[in-house]
């Protein structure tokens, strides 16, 4: 099984998740640490699916989502700098997932110049990720004057 | 926005279902019809890309499915077996979803040649529709007793 690219497209557009977590961490000078992640999770039965898409990227980690089911995670910056954002900059997502995608587009790009370890910077990545789908909005703003009062 | 034939794919094996209902119906000779259904639910924010959807396989209703989440469903009979069997045929899904396409195209072949409308061929298609993933197996059983006995 090779994988198509615009299947893939396709099927992460029902089932990925473009995701920036953002967490209390001491050893960061700003006492945050920026988590972006891309992941597909999958029930167990379509395991090897996600093996599949291991190989097609070349990159990412299966492993157990929960209970029977499995992910593939993949977190690191590179890697979702060189080789995610690109291909769905030319695989492009057609439902609203694309805007979610701009956004996490716009953090990875933001990160990889090192903004995230700056107090401005990192103000700036959460003023984005609390704009997308999935963003826990109270612990954004919490973490928001948290970092501005702190 | 015109869709890609692998990307419909791709979407499909995330978020489509193929799905046999075998329901009593007095006007059926069998004393049951069987409904085969291929449908895409979306929540609203999507509703342009099922209807975008509907353009691409030139078929479908593009109706609400539950509170704030739409579907679009195609249950015409010549069209899940000119268009829609031969499309998931032709563009392979790579989940286990392809097991019950297998079993859904069967059924639909075995209604072409209007087997579901005697006593032998319902009981044929409910013996593949309760192998399908989302088949409700004791619903299944007793309606197979109730045709076997009445």
């Amino acid at each position: 099984m090779k994988l198509d690219p615009m299947w893939v497209a396709g099927f992460v557009d029902g089932e990925g998740t473009f995701y920036v977590g953002v967490n209390p961490n001491k050893t960061m000078k700003t006492g945050y640490q920026v988590l972006p992640e891309f992941r597909i999770v999958q029930h167990k039965r379509d395991i090897k699916l996600l093996y599949e898409l291991k190989k097609f990227f070349s990159a990412g980690v299966v492993r157990v989502n929960h209970d029977d089911r499995y992910e593939i995670r993949i977190r690191k910056l590179e890697v979702l700098s060189d080789v995610i954002v690109p291909f769905f900059r030319k695989h492009k997502l057609q439902t609203a997932k694309q805007f979610d995608f701009q956004k996490f587009a716009k953090i990875i790009s933001m990160m990889s110049e090192n903004k995230h370890l700056s107090r401005e910077g990192i103000l700036e990545i959460i003023d984005v990720a609390s704009k997308m789908n999935r963003a826990d909005k109270q612990k954004t703003l919490e973490i928001k004057s948290q970092i501005e009062t702190g």
